[in-house]
């Protein structure tokens, strides 16, 4: 792609405006926002309000003058129309580990006797909160081969993007298999919410958690959310029963009464300032059009495959839709990471050979992807990434 | 006493120089520290450059360059040294609801069969998580008496300082008591850290989780602690098993090995802004002799017990030592903290007739806690709170 060409495809981007929302540093192509969301300048803004006057000022009145209290339930509804849930069956609070353990060992708890499974690739943390619920419940666990029937009656974890290849799952078909045998399916959308078009409702889903830094935009460790739809949630007792999910937590009654519906999926108190940020950078979304997020995300994600493959990276494809990021191999990865990083282009590696990178449609513009493709082949083809100074060392994001 | 009295024991008041850390607003004399510490000027600094420079300009690169990744063990030090615990033995995560679920659930695990404990009176959270995980679990709970024995072979909980009416547990007979029956004791500090002397080692605790936004200043819902000593912490499976508690998390191995020690119980990936003004704060307690916080926390909250007994407010007294809050009965205890609260002296109420008020020795003198006690005067026995404007109304802190 020319130059002129990105600029002409720029011009016409219905998004192209919300770039101004961003508070970007100068001298970075940020293609990591798939793992940390930049700062919106009202994320910014309300972090400091929060901080200096809420707090400072207003001390712990503000749980209720400042309306600290229903911040996991306004927050929540902003989230709620990005993933197509009904306003109130969507929380905000603590996060995506957590929030699977309850959604998990609610529906454990529902029914006993239930299998726990997890797609042997999934992310992490999902595996392992399954384990750890596992271990302590004497529930079985079963780690399913992509495409393997779900065990009958079983609880389910599943991400709808996976986290290396960006591969999208049919939520819809999904869920009938999982009907079909019984099975409650809880979703990770932690790589899709704020990048996809998500209809939920539409497509049968009852039980999801998400991440709130990723394209929420939220701040380093915002808060997650969580989903239950509210006939089931009405049905379900959570584990966790924090007094911030009770009924009337302020009666400071001996016995637990949940809250309605997703609010007894809160604990404990929330972390006020990175909620705050949160909430603010949710209101970016407002109005957007769901599709236009997820075709401009995937236009940026094909100049990128195509620039890669052409720098002699080797591009991993997916079958049909693809998430916001896009991932490569190549055994020195590492290395073309921070040779790319110290170029300003901002992507990330996931051991043991995978480069990915995230192509949030809020504040990447067709130019800045192509000239980090080119920036990627000075790189790669280049030979940039062979200076000693990239070499691999410890480094944990 | 004299306005002269309360302004000669702040000139040797050796603490006189905190104050100044404090960004306080004028026209409030603030007796809620022990629901919601007023900002640390670090605080309020190490949250503007956490979001601003380090989010901003440093994204995902703060990580590592801004040393986030560590923000869990770094805190989880500074809290260490007010608990008499080892700098490795203590680490900052979730709310102290999670944190009450990890504790007990790996304790459970590790022996099955065991029952679960509580006080009937203790905070209501304290209950209501026991109560979830039995629930789970299967495992029986009971609702103890103060000073009935502990079931054998028991996972108790139990607070060092009552959220009411500030009694002192005595912690190492508490621990004998258990040791006796096998119980294992986990300890909910959050009404004690950072205004009793406390020394869990010398005391034979082995766990604990306690508060980040009372009397430690971290912010509105900061996160918890949790404290394991290392011996028990390294045989101990916590039950949500999140990537950030895994030996190598950025290995992204399918199966779950936990870190080293006590930070096996990290879960999810921490809120930054939140831990990073919660970090700062702590830095006020460096170098500061524990038993002079408690000793003036005492003479603050003798002054003003008396001053609300004069008022007409009956004392909760408490035998023997006592947390840095103070409690009253009366009827109409929501409406004179009302009345309080429009005077500038801020405190609170808990259902159905507790008026509480807490003595931060950190910012507050004697001469703001004289003062505060003329002001309940002319409030309580002065009769202002019988103005319908402070009639009760539905009230969240």
């Amino acid at each position: 792609m020319t130059r002129e060409e990105a600029d002409a495809l720029d011009r016409d981007d219905p998004l192209r405006g919300l770039r101004a929302a961003f508070d970007l540093p100068g001298g970075v192509l940020y293609l990591d926002g798939n793992s940390l969301g930049p700062p919106p300048r009202a994320a910014l803004a309300a972090a400091r309000a929060c901080a200096e006057e809420e707090w400072r000022r207003g001390l712990i009145r503000s749980w209720n003058e400042a309306g600290w209290i229903d911040l996991p339930k306004r927050a929540g509804a902003k989230i709620a129309r990005l993933i197509g849930a009904r306003a109130h069956d969507v929380i905000v609070c603590d996060s995506v580990s957590v929030n699977l353990f309850k959604l998990a060992g609610a529906l454990l708890a529902r029914r006993p006797g239930r299998t726990l499974a997890v797609l042997g690739d999934e992310f992490p943390t999902d595996q392992y909160v399954l384990e750890g619920l596992a271990a302590l419940t004497g529930a079985p666990l079963r780690r399913l081969r992509e495409g393997e029937a779900f065990p009958e009656r079983s609880v389910v974890v599943r991400s709808l993007v996976h986290y290396k290849t960006a591969a999208v799952a049919d939520m819809a078909a999904t869920e009938r298999a999982a009907a079909a045998c019984g099975a409650d399916l809880i979703w990770d959308l932690s790589h899709a919410t704020g990048v996809l078009a998500l209809d939920l409702s539409r497509d049968g889903a009852r039980f999801a958690v998400g991440c709130g830094y990723k394209y929420l935009n939220g701040g380093p460790g915002a808060p997650a959310f969580l989903y239950a739809r509210a006939d089931e949630a009405a049905a379900l007792r959570q584990p966790i029963a924090g007094w911030m999910g009770a009924k009337a937590p302020f009666d400071f009654s001996s016995v637990y009464e949940p809250a309605g519906g997703v609010a007894r999926f809160a604990a404990g108190t929330p972390p006020i300032l990175s909620l705050s940020a949160l909430d603010a950078a949710l209101d970016i979304f407002d109005g957007l059009d769901l599709l236009s997020l997820e075709r401009k995300a995937q236009a940026l994600g094909d100049l990128f495959l195509a620039a890669g493959e052409a720098a002699g990276l080797i591009p991993i494809r997916v079958a049909g839709r693809r998430g916001g990021h896009v991932a490569f191999q190549h055994p020195d990865g590492y290395a073309i990471v921070q040779a790319l990083i110290a170029r300003g282009v901002i992507g990330d590696f996931r051991a043991p050979d995978i480069l990915r990178f995230g192509f949030s449609p809020l504040y990447l513009s067709y130019a800045d992807v192509r000239r980090a493709g080119e920036i990627l082949q000075a790189v790669a083809a280049g030979g940039e990434f062979r200076d000693p100074a990239f070499a691999r060392r410890a480094t944990v994001t």
